[in-house]
């Protein structure tokens, strides 16, 4: 299907725009009037910019308040129609987007509005152009797209067709089902938008918290499987009104865009069964390891051999070291990247167990996703890495055969961790604010998992978002994180280890002479005794090991935090019975322990 | 009367919150539990830092879904009450805010919450502790403040009053005149929060939108006059929920919180005629001065040069220069403030025309704005100053005798502008976005400015926020912009001055060597054609002389801009035929342009 994008969905000037677009791969753009005005450039040279990038005009857009109950007011929006169609001759465009009128002086009359309309589309037949009728969900009169149907089948015009916005016909809950009944031929453009499930006025709601399909609440798979069944071969467009697409950066918000076309693509292939091209891996089913840049392996070595972790491995040409417990495996690699420009320790690399990991790595690049060029020496396991939206390298490892452990020299003699840590519970990944959605569309395509609702957590210093995202089975779990950035910021970003017997593990590094796990404020534990009734011994137990306390409708949480080095920490979880969350009810109380002032450094 | 406000309402830990509450001089404060979870401190070291500030803990808060259909519920709420309890005497709180219920097992039945809330005070009367009760806006069956006034009445305990908050009555819409109904006695507790109107779900709009009184649209003098009318003698004290205020400066905004206080008693006292002893000067008339600082005086006179100013004046003992032209004066101050850390060019000061400039000051000061030290020559004008959010210094001069014009010794031979600018129309601020609301407030109580509606305007690189304040006579206009930052972000600040042959004055610039004026793209005025029937020879005209063009139901406006020096610019208006805006419309097209690759320097 050919692809199309807005450009008051992106951010910058109109050739940045332009620009972006085509490198994301997208077929033709729909040029928002407000965005040539600003434009040095003339429509000519616009026209010629886009064809030398490969780019159709598909739309020009918007064309508002047209018809109207005083015959002053259409002859005004008939000359005014008049200059919008040279000006479209010019830019090459010949579709123009009419929308209902908003206006108090909104035509009532259907058989009136049908006849304004074809008179428009005459005119526009003239010059060669089509009129896309547009219900926008808040128009005076006509506000349904079975409404603007009904008279745009009444005008009975070659020239004037419908333009379905699946923001306008799902926001009002209309039924798209009825797209069905609509000739395909006479739907002339489809804009697709998707949004969050918010209670606000619609205007304001369509205006600022639009987001690309997979990114919000409508069912966009189910609304374009109607609109293909009635044999519609238009683009399909995205038309998004975003105020962080606004001012992000255009070129990864045109990546974003294009992956969400091509997995709805996908979902709506399946729903038609008419296949897809994209490759189908195995879901990954759980962390192969974890990787974090230090300029100080010695420091994070004492932390993880603290928490039971043994060195076990030496990789055979790299600064890498494979730290083990069980399931659970750290590499600490002293080559920082140069990215990180304080240098400071960091999650850098996360290793995911798949069934097919060449597939696994096909589908991420075939979504778009930055194929990462890998150093490996002659005799290293080849690894399948692509870029994650926060720039961590996802690596794609065989689950059966685990190649990548190969590289790693065992340590002689051979050391076993030592505690009760048995896997990676979760990992949490810190994102700036323009990357949040980003990322949860990119799990979402690339790995398969489902997002979980976004919740907000109050920081000291403001309110975070967070969001869970699991595979099917519940046995990968990570949580994506919208970072607090600026002085009062925090990381954001750490490894949760599922740990089968945390109160053993809390009392060991209770007893060592440094602090290991961050200290939580008494006032917590005094809440805690009014909220939940633990009895007397367990809530004092919890106390004085430190340990925080969750619980569920199917069983309980246990976890305790570590210190941070540089930009990262671990948090010890001990799931009871099949809970389910993350224990985000004592995020605010870890986040205010986290923002004290920090207690002395940890000594290997 | 008694201040106070609740912690939820500031950023930062407890203890940074208490003492910027105490720095900014409330009487008290609302402890918020979560606040008290997080701090380190015990609640009796909460206790003594709170006295030893000099605040009161007025309310412990909130206690949630108390009112139960089930027993055992109920069972456990009270065995959770008497930890607040035992909590709150530690802390020396002594009124506990318990909220309706919003659970699916709230008690529906009046006499049964009446008699559980009754038991609870009875409970809560042991401790010396009171309950104030509270109707949430979305309540599970009670919503409105009439109602918990019925089960508080019904309950009839000494022990147990209500709470009213402006947020939960204003926004169900209720009529807050039922408040005189209630005993002032059995009022045990007042919030204020302000809120812009907006059509959304009532639960989200108050926990991430409320603001201070005067910052929103409820009329909060009309609803604080009711409650002051039955004899309510406990604090006004805020609780507001605001996603900015969380990440803000902690000690500005508890400035700004208590600066709403103060402005919000003078107007009840106004209403109630019991006097306020707030300094009420005339309004200020229009601006004596603007004051730039810059490093290049020559560079910025030349530019005011060819706008038709002349240099009038060289100030006695300072480095700085007056240029005139009718009556818009413009200082340019060579002395570039350490706060400007970049040295660039950029608005430092206002001059106001004030019919008291003592009055003026006095009443600045009343309202907790910094007053500016002064370095005065013994032979000086007294100049009273302070300093306005962006920090901009606003200095109040008599409009009678200007003192401060005789600083400056006159230029011989004199030199009089050639041009036909006759004033400053209106001054443009920046702010960042965590000021914009406290710049609106600060202007409206401090000048007593009218603010008109917050509107929004596209610039290529996100949506900023506009907001213009006008005195009641129109002749003073300051409009505040939500200043962009980072890479993309433009000055937002500039000077308008209005010309009475703007056309004349276009095309004397026109025929300038240098390019003075800001280039406006040739699709402007295509769509300008589209949008007003303008005739042929008029268009030409606006698009020869590079000049703007908007319309109002009153009259039209034409302006231009300058190129941009530093951080400032200038825009020349005319008004025709009482036009009031300020051709928001253009702005897009504006900003545009100064995106564009910047033209060659000015050389004067």
């Amino acid at each position: 299907m050919r692809t199309s994008i807005a450009t008051v969905s992106l951010s910058g000037s109109l050739t940045e725009k332009l620009e972006a677009v085509a490198r994301a791969g997208f077929d033709g753009v729909e040029i928002f009037e407000n965005d040539l005005l600003g434009c040095p450039l003339s429509p000519d040279q616009v026209r010629a910019r886009a064809e030398q990038l490969g780019l159709s005009i598909d739309l020009y857009q918007p064309f508002r308040d047209f018809d109207s109950t005083s015959p002053d007011r259409l002859r005004a929006n008939l000359r005014r129609a008049e200059h919008k169609f040279r000006l479209m001759e010019r830019l090459g465009a010949n579709t123009l987007l009419v929308c209902s009128n908003v206006s108090t002086d909104a035509v009532i009359d259907d058989d009136l509005a049908a006849e304004q309309l074809r008179l428009l589309a005459e005119r526009a037949a003239d010059h060669g152009i089509s009129i896309a009728y547009e219900a926008l969900a808040w128009g005076r009169h006509v506000g349904t797209y079975l409404h603007a149907w009904r008279i745009v089948r009444a005008a009975d015009h070659p020239n004037l067709g419908i333009c379905l916005d699946s923001f306008h016909i799902l926001s009002r809950g209309s039924d798209p089902g009825g797209i069905e009944a609509i000739p395909g031929e006479k739907i002339f453009f489809l804009q697709l938008a998707d949004a969050p499930l918010l209670a606000m006025d619609v205007l304001q709601w369509s205006r600022h918290y639009r987001c690309f399909p997979g990114q919000g609440g409508f069912d966009l798979t189910g609304l374009l499987a109607h609109v293909l069944r009635t044999g519609y071969a238009g683009p399909l467009s995205l038309e998004i009104f975003n105020d962080n697409f606004r001012q992000a950066d255009t070129g990864r918000t045109a990546v974003d865009a294009m992956r969400s076309l091509i997995a709805l693509e996908e979902s709506v292939a399946e729903v038609l069964t008419t296949g897809s091209s994209l490759p189908r891996p195995g879901q990954p089913g759980g962390f192969a390891f974890a990787e974090i840049a230090t300029p100080d392996p010695g420091r994070l070595g004492g932390l993880l051999g603290a928490l039971g972790f043994a060195r076990a491995g030496q990789h055979a040409t790299k600064p890498v070291e494979l730290w083990e417990q069980s399931g659970a495996r750290i590499l600490l690699n002293r080559t920082v990247p140069e990215a990180a420009d304080d240098g400071a320790t960091s999650l850098v690399a996360l290793g995911l167990d798949s069934p097919d990991p060449a597939i696994s790595a096909a589908r991420a690049k075939a979504l778009l996703s930055p194929v990462l060029p890998r150093h490996r020496a002659p005799d290293e396991a080849p690894l399948d890495a692509v870029a994650a939206p926060d720039g961590t390298e996802l690596f794609f490892c065989g689950c059966a055969k685990p190649l990548w452990r190969e590289d790693f020299a065992p340590v002689v003699p051979p050391k076993d961790g030592t505690g009760s840590v048995r896997s990676i519970d979760h990992v949490v990944l810190a994102h700036p604010w323009d990357q949040f959605d980003e990322a949860a569309l990119f799990y979402r395509a690339v790995l398969g998992l489902r997002p979980h609702e976004s919740v907000e957590v109050a920081d000291p210093y403001g309110l975070l978002r967070s969001r869970a995202m699991t595979n099917a089975a519940g046995t990968l779990r990570l949580v994506l994180n919208m970072a607090k950035v600026g002085p009062r910021g925090l990381p954001g970003q750490h490894i949760a280890l599922a740990d089968d017997d945390i109160r053993a593990t809390a009392r060991r590094l209770r007893d060592l002479p440094d602090e290991v796990t961050l200290p939580i404020p008494d006032n917590y534990y005094d809440d805690l005794r009014a909220r939940f009734d633990l009895g007397e011994e367990r809530h004092r137990e919890l106390r004085e090991l430190g340990l925080l306390y969750d619980r569920d409708e199917r069983g309980e949480f246990l976890h305790l935090y570590t210190v941070t080095v540089g930009r990262i920490f671990f948090e010890l979880v001990q799931r009871v019975d099949g809970y389910r969350g993350f224990g985000m009810a004592n995020a605010p109380a870890r986040l205010a322990a986290q923002h004290a002032p920090a207690p002395a450094p940890v000594d290997p």
